[in-house]
């Protein structure tokens, strides 16, 4: 039933001259169908179809739009067998895997559905007219939040379908009321057109206006700059490397009209070792580091990279486990052919720096890497910052610190990370005055314990940072507040009661937590 | 006591080469003191200094933060009748203006206080761990919004003290627990340095770490550009035109760690007249319209600069009386010598394009000017965008509209705007479909009746609006949500209660409203 072809609004894309394929992980060979890039005709209706769309769809309310996601759900439920199947050809990941991230995705719908039904996330807010002040009468002023229009959605190679097609940046988007236009990742276009096809199913099912929902392939970037530039996007969503969100946030600050970009761009993810914690469990904390690094063979932007502690016989037998646990995991396939390559030069490359100690490396060949462990000291890294960045897939570099001040200062100059993680006892935090505050103006998510790879999807969750994990540290990509970067708030003045949106009407027929004169009631 | 040095944390800056006055708005003579551009390296200090002071200030929390927006307001209203004095010196605002604007900027710092001292604009959402749950226990997970950092505020012309040095940026920023480096406006240097010396003795009554607030002088555009260059501040703040406006936003996208730019870049605020309006009040309709025109000589950035309406009896009795009222209206001093030439030159410029007939201009004399009031139809404006652009001060543009499908498409054409205003008997909004939802999504606040000037300070205010009204369409620069704009989410995960930050402590200590678990509970 694959066709290759781009899907705009209720139609097919027409072939064209350009194409490109999946590939095999295990031959490298190409797999069918051959996909067509979506002209630049096409790229253009699917945006005018969504622009046309979106205040039908806008207006057809929270039921509805938790419906389509429900509906979205259901049909990706249907297809599960199928998708475990095709989703390992294309990238590589295990059908178990695949079984779990198709849970999540589900999950994500569901979570967001159950969000537009409620109708609590526009924060409905109630100023009461006051007809008797002076010098002037007050009056009656409410606002909400509304959809913000059209969003282009770059679906991730890492997620194939929980931050793909219908992953967490379109089910947010379509939760709070917006048209969505993905371009699919040319890693797995076959799942994307999968997935596409039941999104496509869905708002039929619900005779939704046609351009609710577009697909649109392309293995170069043309058809994603094409979309960033379309007057008619009003946002975009995107998860990827740092250059190519930068990219798209740079083309979006140059549009006449600039749009918000949220680009979740990966992040080296530091964990900070202290002694007590390592005098206490060193072996443990290597192994669940190990495990991490490892897991889905290192490709999560939530992979720990960076580890950070004082040097002494703790630190000395967590760095001998380490090597002794990855040096056991088995060299795999990468999602795809150019991220084991790129794997392999930030490898040689990191390797070779003065100061820089590879403990461990075992490259694999072809689409297959294995875990890279180096070692460097605060002095080295300082000097060198670059060596803090992301290398997408198994990799950590342990720095050793000769004392709190080094390792308070390695930490001060970090980037934005999504996520950053304190190994401890809580006794000794005592001795280190400002470690956590400093962890929380670095990064989106503080962990006390455990490992950052593992994001749960529920309301309290923030999947961001600050610059460079991710475009917007203000948002996150995962979890309910997620659907909040898709919304404006607009304010209605002396407006009659029935003429206002049911969510701000005087007897609040929704059944809405709001806002009443400053006061949360419902 | 006026010094004329830019105020670097607790010190004075330096005299430097450079320099520059207020103006006499009725003679067009130098004010003294002499004002001092701050120097680069002054610049850098204040920038430094509040990065020093942002986690320290961060930490003291919302009571403190609180009692120093309280002791901004107190020091102010102690300096009423002086401000009074001073202010028309430099603005040519009315004293009774001054003393209303004063009595605002007072209440916006208690409005912020109060939601500092609340914290529950924290957002705080605990999501409970399961230890049982399979294949991995779910560990607690809670989030918070927490200060962005220290944020560079530009003071407006318009609004020299609502929206100036301790205006409503400075008062949102300070409350979300930002430190503050204020650009004055070089209009009103002195009512800047006499506000600026209110907050630091006030924060040195609470001995706040210096650099919590400073203020520099600079009557071109090189300390703005260093101050949003620098990679100490992370948000910007700004009332004033679109040029300047977007430069910012432009800086703001070019660096190496992009930061959020909140610019309101003001609106025509097109106000919309339906034909059965028309037919029962238009002479109030005018009256109305005009008051709000010529209100503090156009000045306001929700000044009604366009109006729309089907050409017709009603339309021609609302012409002629608006004519005869804005005629009744005397040329004044406008807030500076540039602002009147540059409202004299779009008068010019406006009054000559074909299509476009003045129906009303009075220019003044030097920093004098009274009211504009132009007509035209919708095919020029439609031929000729540009005349639907703001042109701050007194004017107004009348668009004749022939029927319903004109009035809908010249609407349509329209950028975003801060504000629609909408004058229609309830009964014939029935003719409009589409209508509302169309204003609803150029605005950021629509009015039905009334006039948009005068923004009320509450909770649902929303004074913002897509581009180019703002920035950033999601935010709002009036109004309790203001605050929003200087934090970011952290998230924590894993951590013993008592190491959490209280808003997430499971005994809920600074009863707040949370989100436990989706639910909404204090």
């Amino acid at each position: 039933m694959l066709q290759g072809r781009s899907l705009i609004g209720y139609a097919s894309g027409e072939p064209g001259e350009h194409g490109f394929h999946g590939h095999d992980p295990a031959s490298g060979e190409a797999l069918p169908p051959r996909y067509h890039r979506a002209a630049p005709a096409e790229v253009d209706r699917a945006a005018r179809l969504a622009e046309r769309a979106a205040p039908l769809y806008a207006a057809l309310g929270g039921a509805v739009h938790g419906a389509f996601l429900r509906g979205i759900a259901e049909r990706l439920e249907a297809l599960a067998d199928t998708l475990a199947a095709l989703v390992p050809r294309e990238t590589a990941l295990a059908e178990a895997r695949v079984r779990n991230e198709l849970a999540r995705t589900t999950g994500q719908l569901r979570l967001f559905a159950a969000q537009a039904e409620a109708g609590d996330w526009v924060d409905a807010r109630l100023d009461r007219a006051e007809p008797q002040r002076l010098p002037q009468p007050r009056p009656a002023i409410a606002s909400m939040l509304q959809p913000i229009g059209p969003v282009a959605v770059f679906g991730a190679s890492n997620f194939p379908l929980a931050f793909s097609v219908a992953g967490g940046d379109t089910a947010s988007a379509l939760a709070a009321g917006c048209p969505v236009v993905v371009k699919a990742h040319p890693a797995h276009p076959a799942t994307s057109e999968l997935v596409g096809r039941a999104v496509v199913e869905a708002a039929e099912a619900l005779e939704l206006p046609e351009g609710v929902f577009s697909l649109l392939f392309d293995d170069g970037i043309g058809v994603g700059q094409a979309l960033v530039r379309h007057p008619a996007i009003r946002a975009v969503g995107f998860t990827g490397s740092l250059r190519a969100g930068r990219a798209l946030m740079d083309l979006a600050a140059a549009r006449p009209e600039p749009i918000p970009v949220y680009a979740e761009m990966g992040s080296a993810n530091p964990v900070v070792l202290l002694p007590q914690a390592l005098a206490a469990r060193s072996e443990a904390i290597a192994d669940a580091l190990a495990g991490s690094v490892a897991l889905g063979n290192g490709q999560f932007c939530t992979r720990p990279g960076l580890a950070f502690a004082l040097d002494g016989d703790g630190y000395r037998r967590l760095r001998d486990r380490l090597v002794e646990r990855l040096a056991a995991v088995p060299a795999a396939a990468m999602l795809s052919a150019g991220i084991a390559a790129a794997f392999r030069d930030g490898t040689a490359t990191r390797a070779a720096r003065p100061g820089v100690q590879p403990l461990l490396a075992h490259t694999g060949a072809g689409r297959a890497v294995g875990p890279l462990l180096l070692e460097t000291d605060a002095a080295t890294l300082r000097a060198d910052p670059a060596l803090a960045h992301e290398l997408f897939g198994p990799a950590c570099l342990l720095v050793r610190c000769a004392d709190k001040a080094e390792l308070m200062a390695a930490l001060q100059a970090l980037d934005g990370q999504l996520t950053a993680t304190l190994h401890a006892e809580p006794a000794e935090l005592v001795d280190w005055p400002g470690l956590v505050p400093l962890l929380a103006r670095k990064a989106g998510r503080v962990l006390f314990g455990g490992m950052p790879t593992g994001v749960e999807v529920g309301h309290a969750m923030v999947h961001g940072g600050p610059y460079p994990a991710s475009a917007d540290g203000r948002s996150t990509s995962v979890g309910a507040a997620a659907l909040l970067r898709f919304a404006r708030p607009v304010c209605y003045q002396g407006w009659p009661d029935e003429l206002l949106p049911p969510a701000l009407q005087a007897a609040n027929p929704l059944v809405l937590w709001r806002l009443e004169d400053g006061e949360r009631r419902r």
